[in-house]
């Protein structure tokens, strides 16, 4: 009858998933695997995690906690005590007070991410996302049904925003801006003076700002990392700072990420968290805890290698004509513009895997099909290697 | 000016949370652990996970992946490994062909309802719920702007919706079917014969089936867990099968869950993954390799405990003419009338926890007022005094 026929139109798939492209750092990720499997001596420049194992005074706690059997539910946003840690570690790190009650720990800071645009963004809401963005921002969006309006930065400035840029992109619509500060994948840094600027454009036009800092340790030269809501009370109450342990203490696989918010955010998406995932896993919590009370050099060190590394690729890429590049003050990571080899990011990633065996990721998940993304999250005896054969491969194009 | 005013009129949290409560359960067993913390001598029935340890083979195995640095990002719908394992148990223990690709591993069992509500349901769209329900389900299709229509079921058929009961709340709005065998809060089972039929009508009428299978080990008596989906092809392309570690193997911290779908709506949902949590935590996953490898009698020990306790609290309420009750076939719950008592659900467990000191879940959190939620995952002891403490409390109303 007429209901059947009504019925056999009805889609498998909601329409919230219509947009949504697999990761684009997957695929190239998986095909490096598989080489590696079969033997191939890939040199890795697509890692997004550091190449660090977790502290052993981490994996103590974790394995201590498991011993004593904290392997059962937690409040489904965190343990009261890691919430205490998270709190003093935002207020003596980055000058916030968050009450426990306004902090919500979830299953990393994508996850920290997902909530909150889940929480905030109505259908056909606009959402700022500067670009070159962070492969999930724009999937994000797209899921909780909001429209990402993109803020086209240049190399010329550094990949960053100007305030008459961020202006220019909001109207009465927007309800959000994501800010990512060390960014992935340019490295790049605002500094206090443009965060303010920025900071006061979105009190003025009552936006919320997504600060996503989970790249806050990994900081170069004379840098300083500053969260946009420590300026005062208004851009205070409007701003979710998003953070981890994941970078800073080779943690991903843990999944631990973590939110300040004002207390009706934080409760929105407790609700959610309530609903949707629960706690994050009890263990990670307690490793957690560990990291967050380490008074070691770790997360130090690591910064100091990484900038190590990221000189040696700087001094690299600037012998090979053909590859233009802006030296990144934060994170891991090299963006580089590849416009002059002719060809574009996915066949240039493709074929360097194919013909050279090194793996990166083109820029086109990034939002930018000349350029592709180098990781120095590898050790120097790999980064000379493939800086050697990417140097070669790039002369005999 | 005028778009000022309009901003002004912005609402901070998304309308899709406008619905949402916290999760009933919460609220008394926070109370309850208030007063358990000022040193008070609580007895705890409201209990949703088991009251055992896990296993000390699956805790060995957790804390050799973290000694071997298992600790970073792995696929983010699980690692091979784990996957094969899943199959071979769906296949196993279930009767169920599923392929690698076709199951999504995710933090908990309730995730996975997350994530296959969120990447089918629509606006408007209608999922069926039997009612008396477990808490998060008319929150989670609230979330995803679904709208969840209420199969009401009572005492007198051992709270199952009849074949009758279920074609009477289908049209041409609704999406999917939630099924819930063993059930939580009332543990009633649906019998092979009684879930053809249940198979037959949503074939027919092109309806989904989310199986929310996470108390399958506990069942007692004569009764056997079926799944749905292994009927026939037509009602295993329909169906999304979700299980977990958490109940069997007392494993409801580390947060594993998962499902099997056909390739399309997996598909969705590991895209749904990637872009909102990633993999869940790499230790987790290799403490569900160890339980999933098990051969010890550890499932089969604890549901034979359940099952004693269960006819211990049986014979007790059998003694209390105001409370009434149907014997649970699976799961450590037992849900009970209190209409006799001409209490309100809510008011029943606050009083209940304030002059006897014994917490439970209202009814209300399940949808039906005048029952109340008593967990037996707790020990005899605990079970003997807190029946004591109940029996007394009556008399004296």
């Amino acid at each position: 009858g007429l209901s059947l026929i009504l019925m056999r139109e009805k889609q498998t798939i909601a329409h919230r998933l219509e947009k949504i492209k697999p990761s684009a750092t997957l695929a190239v990720t998986s095909k490096a695997k598989k080489l590696k499997s079969e033997g191939k001596d890939v040199v890795n420049f697509a890692a997004g995690e550091p190449d660090f194992d977790t502290p052993e005074f981490i994996k103590n706690a974790a394995c201590r906690a498991i011993a004593e059997g904290f392997t059962k539910y937690t409040p489904s946003t965190g343990t009261a005590e890691l919430k205490e840690l998270i709190a003093s570690k935002l207020k003596h790190d980055n000058g916030l007070e968050y009450s426990k009650e306004q902090i919500v720990v979830s299953c990393g800071a994508k996850h920290s991410i997902f909530n909150t645009l889940f929480s905030l963004v109505n259908p056909a809401d606009e959402v700022l996302v500067p670009l070159p963005y962070w492969v999930s921002y724009p999937e994000m969006i797209s899921l909780c049904e909001g429209v990402p309006q993109f803020i086209t930065t240049s190399a010329k400035n550094n990949f960053k925003f100007t305030p008459e840029e961020l202006t220019k992109h909001i109207n009465h619509k927007t309800k959000l801006l994501i800010l990512n500060s060390p960014a992935n994948p340019t490295g790049s840094v605002y500094s206090e003076k443009e965060l303010k600027e920025i900071a006061d454009i979105c009190v003025q036009n009552d936006i919320f700002v997504l600060s996503d800092e989970i790249y806050e340790k990994l900081i170069y030269d004379n840098h300083r990392h500053v969260s946009i809501a420590s300026f005062n009370k208004n851009i205070y109450s409007r701003t979710i700072t998003v953070n981890g342990l994941s970078k800073s203490y080779s943690m991903t696989g843990w999944r631990i990420g973590y939110l300040g918010a004002s207390p009706e955010i934080a409760g929105a998406i407790s609700k959610i968290q309530d609903h949707s995932t629960s706690n994050p896993a009890s263990i990670s919590q307690k490793a957690a805890v560990a990291a967050l009370q380490d008074n070691s050099s770790f997360s130090e060190d690591i910064r100091l290698e990484f900038q190590k590394r990221r000189d040696y690729c700087i001094l690299r890429l600037k012998g090979m004509k053909k590859i233009g590049y802006v030296k990144p003050s934060g994170a891991f990571y090299i963006f580089c513009d590849i416009a002059k080899t002719g060809i574009d990011s996915v066949t240039f990633a493709s074929r360097l895997l194919d013909e050279v065996l090194v793996s990166l990721i083109p820029g086109e998940g990034f939002g930018v099909d000349e350029f592709v993304r180098i990781s120095f999250a590898t050790c120097l005896p790999q980064l000379e290697k493939g800086m050697n054969r990417i140097e070669e491969w790039l002369k005999k194009l």
